[in-house]
């Protein structure tokens, strides 16, 4: 059994990494812990685990060594923190955004404040999976991207990788209100947010960043909330190169996801479903990938879906942790969604 | 033109009052005041009223006198104030909780806190223009009932009257998120409201006395938060007396409401729109009641519907100010509400 | 592994029933019918299974003999077609409403049409195993309940079977929409239906004699579309009898279900997750019970939520399964629900 | 008092033109047809008009002469049926898609089908009164047009007319469910179409060409169904040409809305209503617009929001009236809309 814990473990990502590994059949979670709630049972405020555990949450400090520890921690604090994180445990996954950027320049720029641990930056893997599984296998310390960048970064790399992409990319995010986490603030109040279609990143959004840095085109991300409580949505518009037509697209994905647990090709040619649609995947770990073709195919359009919570975030980390263990890769992460829904 | 300002005028119904004062032709709103936007525009927080105003928030020291005062403010704060209130104006409009119950005591059962203002409390006038028209063309000082209690109240006063109830009343109330108010708290986090059918309080909900002490029978309310942000649908379950039959149940609502310019019987026989439901209320300052019998005719159950923040708040105060002011009753409140919304 | 099929399979049942059986490890699904997609991909009209499976609509005619056949048809169409049903399986799961009121004519009289299968009726068991799970393992023909009946069978039998109820019942049920099944029709559009509060059935709904024959008293419900995709609510109102106190309440509900896997009380004193809340529960088996008492201990408000599709349908149907052919009972069920969500 | 009629009046384009045609002082509405509800009073489909209207929907053949004449037809059988609508009042306004496009040969390759009245096409003046107001002053024949159409020429054409726009255009545009009609289809059932993000038109969407042919730029326009039910916000991308600055497109926008009483500028540098959403638009006839720089000032953002029915549809042709028959502009247009919503 793979000994593993949880730091702020009362936020959404945490409250889903406990989810997912508490139904882990190969996990053990011996801590799941929180500055503010320590010593109230973890149900009271992940309803959805009632009777599924009777785990509290436990101080920071008190944390024992363990094979694996995920960071729900908030940036910044992430680190300055991570050399005791490091001591900690034999792997770290970190799902803050400190150790997605490796160039602490970007870094500073997005997030508008130095990088403390810049040393430490190189030796972060990607988490990853579909681009960097081999790695992954080995890797003691892994940085999940963000839900939005993991989305844009399976969209995009293909065609990026492929040499198909010319010039700069066009991002239009759409994402619910759980991105945001679990405080309380007025932006986030229910009148305010319910129903609303609100740019908040117009530009400069962080995600935008890593989906740069992945894809080395610029990338011009707006980002909105939508009405949904779990879901990101990402429309890439991207000029096409010479030799990019609608086969030779179909072909890169094919090559690139054909054999993914994970990632599926959702391109159809009628119906309601055609497109990815982050509706039918809450819960689930999968991230949907299509694509529509304008008509002098000139451009292309590609579309992504997934559940930032999951597949943007605590199901990564989860698929990540199976690869580097030697798990079956979808291990405990088998749940296919549901519709309607 | 009437002189009118609204102290508490940054939350939702302080902002709702502003929009129908403004949008009033017999109205000149001469202060909205706040203790934490002093200075600010109240577009900037009511972003509906864009280019409609250039008010700012007022300090509430700064108010001048004038004819009719709207108090949007916490119940326990405006008991205590009272005084400096009517002080401030010729009429005060009360749409706090702490002069709806006539009874101090079930006022301090209800309220949990001894009433501080008992001497004031007979001088309060219910506003409620169905049922009290003739005291608020002359009343000063009105205080406005809450919303769920205005739907019980117009739902069940004429059946109560006709001596058509028989023991208790069963009423089971669904309520949106704007009934909370402005402030922030994770209850009302959009992450975990939407969707919600939280049952938050199972008993002794205020309101719930309002409708007791109206109908002069021991009511037994459920207040449920639904998914919505205005709205508010009662289901009131009635055992029924002696000759109480669907003529005599129709009769009574004919008789009370048939020239009421805000009250609509809605019982349809078959249809999508069959009952009242607050869906298409939003915005207007319609209550819409109606009324279905079990098949003995032993119990009937009545359904009313409004919008929270206008028949169950603003609206029906502005309604109680064109009585008071001699104005057309429904000066100001010509909005119907949209299909579908 | 159980052969099972599921006639019926393109609408929201049949759906959830394939989603459950596809992930089961127990089980083979042999085939999935549908009179108008014959030869179509599952996933077609269930695009959360893509990826999971192949497997294609045949036409009812093919069907092979299996082990348990799962009936998502419509009501008076499946008592016509019961004897070629019984012939094709050694087990005979219906989630109609045929096969669940034991009384003829109580079935005319909610169903507005003479049974015509009469003998069969008493041949049904019905499909609650917290109630008749020792039946259940060796019965060949289960019926399983009706997505609001079920809530509020769970919800009164501990209080009905200890003579703790006084006189009728009183049932507030909410319910989003996929309980009106895959069907277009205007009531359902979602213009019409998004945001609604639908007072659909204020008498007489179907499910409501389902409750009564399990209690024994008389049940008053009333019906209303609320908005949500997934999740039935109940409030059950209740005059108690003589020595119900809370703690004998509490201790029937412990006596009755602290063994159950899928049934939790849910009753806190303080906190936003106090009582049952569907929001929580799609995707998962459970039903969750709760309940408060007013001051007086004269009445009890008893809540229960459900996944309608799921613990009010295919979930509950596929735990019956697990019963009669001696699987453990939780196997293919362990989805815990989301939160948030 | 203007005569005016509406054909076509049974669905939301048409229930929406009732509402404000019923409430607008200086209109009589003299019928409003429907081919299936002939006979029925309008406010059983429309419930909002209760209390407001006693009309019943008349048979087309029936059709007075009237002053103006509101056309909610559907295309094809708008443009065949043109002479005798034409024949049937003084002005004639029409909201199909038949004579948006001045162009036959671009309506044939937009909407799939030859333009059957192509001599008719150039009589027809474009109903934007923010650019053709004097044309519409003297108009008898007039096309308001498409809900996104108007959205995306609001925002773009202030740069177009100022040279402003170096290429093509990117816009996404997302719309509430209310845009596909009052026609119920399995793609509009709530539970598939509830929490949707839904990209029904990838390209060539028909609003797509009427952008185009405003603004003489090609534009690729993705369209996305979202949760909401009013509403249309569109992101349109547009790199900029020499001398474009911030000061600059501010100053196009200032000069071409300032006096406006239907566009707003709204822009702000901080907030939760910084830029246009159309959650606070529902039921208003505003357009709100605003616009975002990237950090190399090389491309804009615009924004643009409105609700489809209002200023996307029902609302602009009662603008459109107004400005035709000399009535105030903004007559029974006065509705502000609703924070919250």
């Amino acid at each position: 059994m793979i000994q593993a814990a949880v730091v702020g473990a009362a936020g959404y990502i945490g409250g889903e990494l406990l989810r997912l590994l508490i139904n882990h059949p190969g996990v053990e979670l011996t801590a799941a812990t929180s500055r503010t709630l320590r010593g109230r049972p973890v149900d009271s405020v992940h309803p959805n685990l009632r009777g599924r555990t009777r785990l509290t949450f436990s101080a920071e400090e008190q944390l024992d060594h363990c094979d694996v520890l995920f960071l729900a921690t908030p940036h910044r604090e992430t680190m300055r923190r991570m050399p005791e994180f490091l001591a900690a445990a034999g792997v770290v996954i970190d799902l803050s955004g400190d150790f997605r950027l490796h160039d602490a320049d970007v870094y500073e720029h997005y997030y508008g404040t130095p990088h403390e641990a810049r040393d430490l930056l190189p030796t972060f893997t990607p988490g990853i999976p579909e681009l960097h599984r081999e790695r992954l296998r080995v890797a003691d310390r892994i940085s999940v991207p963000g839900c939005m960048a993991n989305a844009g970064i399976l969209a995009l790399t293909p065609l990026a990788d492929g040499g198909l992409i010319r010039g700069d990319i066009t991002v239009d995010a759409r994402t619910g209100s759980s991105g945001s986490g679990a405080k309380a603030g007025s932006e986030n109040l229910h009148a305010e947010r319910s129903g609303a279609l609100r740019v908040f990143a117009p530009t400069r959004h962080r995600h935008e960043a890593e989906i740069s840095l992945a894809t080395q085109h610029t990338v011009r991300m707006t980002a909105t909330g939508v009405e949904a409580v779990r879901g990101v949505q990402l429309l890439c518009r991207v000029a096409l190169g010479e030799g990019a037509d609608a086969r030779a697209i179909r072909a890169r994905y094919r090559a690139a996801y054909a054999d993914e647990p994970f990632v599926r090709i959702v391109a159809a040619k009628r119906g309601m479903h055609r497109f990815p649609d982050p509706k039918i995947l809450s819960g689930s770990n999968f991230c949907d990938v299509g694509f529509a073709l304008d008509e002098g195919a000139s451009t292309v359009t590609v579309i992504a879906a997934l559940d930032n919570l999951v597949k943007g975030g605590a199901g990564n980390a989860v698929q990540c942790m199976n690869v580097r263990f030697g798990e079956p890769e979808d291990r405990g992460l088998e749940f296919t969604g549901l519709h309607p829904n």
